[in-house]
């Protein structure tokens, strides 16, 4: 590895607005949610996927190592960290256009760099009957890169890789590919038609690295004519697991279309405000009698349920009688539309003030900012969950993780949906977060009719060095447990990208094959979900 | 290549009923609705997976080429064929287990063999409140190599490659690995979750040469509540762009949930009976006053649409309402649920007699096989089509394509779902057709909200060598319109398969580079999608 010649090289393609490698930005990259993060040796900021090949090829003449990035914020699985210390970032956020939107088709092209409130934004103010599915992550993510990680979000376009099409990508020799239709010149169907002809490569190119993913297609979903959103709250264990079957045959008649949100007691606790550390003394977990006496402060379930109806009012209607039906016996569901939302926090908190709808209005203003996710809204509220046992507090208008110093790591099973295995998952984790005094903080999201993506938060005090140690045993024993118990993460982070894949397995060998041909001096993203 | 080596080997292997080479087999997997197959050296049936894994190391060891298929039914686009003379098919027929039906998750695990008829026969019997989705390729056609073929049916499911996961695949070195979640032990996800964790592979084995997919697992339908099944005819093409237009927020909006079936007056009357030898006494194409005769005896539309709303009594009531509305203006929409189809037909049959409803008699009567396609049960009827310009009379009960000697060819270009592209492509194509006097047989399929599947047939009279001749020049001259043009086929025909990548592009390139790391000798299925 030539570093110094290599960023020579870089600066005369780049200029010296294009390439850092101040010790400054290099501590700016290297922060982590985790105790430690990794540090690279540079970060690059190529504004076209030709400086994109260009600084590729100049990587690969001096062996180093490049860790491209859409915006970084990977927060909880490694954020803009590379898996190992001394990879070059390639930073994409100075490619951010929206190149097109067809209205028609409900379709976008993006580069890299766009955040999803960027395009929301622009969607809003140019094409309103367009709507962006988007993650919890807040405004400043990127679509891009969370589409790679196979991101899920919450309209019936959740499903982040299978709604985008036509992918360019820089290939670690520097030629440029389009995946699907893409490669055929003037080709009317690139980001109409996923698979193309011949092998269908989008799947390849996500968690992986065997490219720098430069541009791509989004599928956009129309304006509905109506959502009714609705919240259920579950008394305990054994409504979760009837309502988890209960919701399921719903999601396969295809009458629920989107993903359907499921967070504990301490999971929607901490989306209000820190763990209690000033009436607790410091004391950690949080004991049985102050975690119910919060509950029923904030009028919660065991589980909180969120999802919504897509359609007119008319389907949506007989969609709400099916989902009265199948939930009579579990619990009540609640129904929130847009304009109820809207007057009913109002009006509910005068009836409050007159001593009754306390806990609907709880309900509601617990909706409302899922509501925007529901309607495509990015919202930096949900990431305050993340800051959990945080000691300090939060930064005005600033739910940045990494700014906040807030400490968290993701163990994100996915677990088939059924009520059995939802409480089997639980048994096995529970008792993991227990050991190592962390509450478990755990949502799952019946992301398919089939599956549900469990993401579970073991969160820190980033500055307690005790503290933060215990969370890394407590998380690698999670980690461990999953697989151990057939129930791998549909994504992961850098500290256990090596831990997937059994060493030398046939699976194992056959990735490093493909990685061989197509890289083989290992110039993109060494060790990142593939092992080499 | 060392055939005589590796059939005693092969012998060894699988017993003498494991391999044939004599001139009948072969004679038998040479046929082909083209004018002429390709000839295989020899024909194996291994029964386990480790049977494929073994054969596949004896293959390299000679230096043999392979060319799995599952059932060969793959007509009109290469039937039992490979590429090229002299590879050895891999016939996987005796690989037929269905190895689980999940009913609470809605999937099976099937191995190649299975056909549609099987799965769909052993469902009723065993599991009556799941649907396997079917294409109209009749009950012998494969589950699993339809699936790799990207191949599409006509409920909620109709996407056989988005529902299907977890593939288990004999390597070109004989290691067998499992796509998505399967390559951990233990893994409850393989069958509910298709991505896995880290790149996913299952697009990498579709439409290519990588391996022989011996398993996997397949998502099947609920049993709908209802089915409201409509049927909408077109008097033109102008009214046929403003339909396609008028569909298209329908799917966008999730209220039409499944494939949308489009075929021209001439697709619907081959569907009927073959072309009318006698009364023209030999003349081609069909003239247009016998077209327009035909058109009115049979109620044909220009355009006949079929499609069906799945969901309850309720929300289908919603969204007929919605479909009503949208084709205001533009022509009407007749709807038929299974007990009008069940009582209708009979009543329409004696009003008939009495001098009215000869057209909705009609329409129902088309509707009627097509509503099997929609409620998941395969039928041979859909395949008539194919037999167009043949001089025989079909044989009682077979319409086997190669049985019947019939010359068919399928150019099957995606196109935006658009009004407008709907007629740019028959511009295009319409011409061809005529200069080589052949009827344009067209259905476009809506088989996601943003495309067309077109599959457009050069029907031919195989016995005929100068129609057979005129048949070829004039599919040559379509595949390469639709590429030029910029709509590509959703799959091709093994003709075709050397033009799909432009020469030493990028991407033939790196699909050469990934399939000479896994397979270096080119053992399986040589020249089939992969340049190589």
């Amino acid at each position: 590895m030539n570093l110094k010649a290599a960023l020579t090289e870089w600066t005369g393609l780049l200029g010296t607005g294009g390439v850092a490698s101040d010790t400054q930005t290099l501590d700016h990259y290297a922060r982590s949610t985790m105790p430690k993060g990794t540090r690279p040796a540079a970060v690059l900021y190529p504004q076209t996927t030709q400086d994109c090949a260009a600084l590729v090829r100049i990587a690969a003449g001096h062996h180093c190592p490049l860790y491209p990035l859409s915006r970084g914020k990977n927060w909880g699985y490694g954020d803009a960290c590379a898996v190992s210390d001394g990879q070059v970032i390639v930073d994409l956020k100075k490619m951010n256009r929206i190149i097109e939107v067809n209205e028609e088709l409900a379709y976008a092209v993006i580069e890299a760099g766009v955040t999803q409130g960027q395009l929301s934004d622009y969607l809003l103010n140019n094409h309103p009957g367009l709507i962006l599915d988007v993650t919890g992550a807040g405004p400043d993510a990127s679509i891009v890169g969370n589409t790679l990680e196979r991101g899920f979000g919450h309209t019936p376009y959740g499903d982040h890789f299978t709604m985008s099409a036509g992918y360019e990508v820089v290939l670690p020799d520097g030629n440029v590919i389009t995946t699907g239709f893409g490669h055929h010149d003037h080709a009317k169907t690139t980001y109409c038609y996923k698979a193309g002809i011949g092998p269908s490569l989008d799947g390849l190119f996500t968690q992986s690295n065997f490219g720098i993913i430069t541009k791509m297609g989004v599928f956009l979903l129309s304006r509905p004519a109506h959502v009714l959103a609705f919240a259920i709250i579950l008394k305990d264990n054994n409504t979760l697991s009837r309502c988890v079957d209960a919701l399921r045959p719903l999601r396969h008649a295809g009458l629920l279309q989107s993903a359907i949100h499921i967070g504990n007691d301490l999971r929607a606790m901490s989306a209000r405000g820190h763990y209690p550390w000033d009436q607790l003394q410091g004391q950690t977990p949080l004991p049985k009698n102050l975690r119910e006496t919060l509950i029923k402060k904030m009028s919660l379930g065991a589980w909180n349920v969120v999802g919504a109806i897509y359609g007119t009012k008319g389907t949506n209607r007989g969609v709400k009688r099916e989902l009265k039906k199948a939930m009579r016996g579990i619990a009540r569901v609640k129904f929130f539309d847009e304009a109820l939302l809207k007057t009913g926090i109002k009006i509910l908190g005068v009836t409050r003030r007159l001593g009754f709808g306390a806990k609907l209005l709880e309900m509601a203003n617990a909706v409302s900012p899922v509501f925007d996710l529901l309607m495509g809204r990015p919202s930096p509220k949900h990431l305050s969950g993340a800051g959990w046992r945080s000691r300090r507090e939060t930064l005005k208008d600033n739910p940045d993780p990494l700014d906040n110093n807030w400490g968290f790591l993701w163990v994100s099973p996915v677990v088939p949906m059924t009520g059995d295995h939802a409480l089997r998952i639980l048994k096995i984790v529970e008792p993991v977060f227990e050991k190592y005094r962390f509450e478990p903080l755990i949502t799952m999201t019946a992301i398919t009719a089939r599956a549900l993506d469990c993401v579970m938060t073991v969160a820190y005090d980033r500055e307690n060095p005790a503290e933060s140690q215990s969370a890394l045993t407590c998380y690698d024993e999670l980690f461990a447990a999953i697989l151990r118990e057939g129930y791998p993460p549909y994504r992961c982070g850098i500290r256990s990208m090596s831990k997937i894949f059994a060493d030398k397995s046939p699976y194992a060998v056959f990735l490093q094959t493909i990685k061989t041909s197509i890289d083989p001096q290992g110039i993109i993203s060494p060790g990142r979900y593939v092992p080499l």
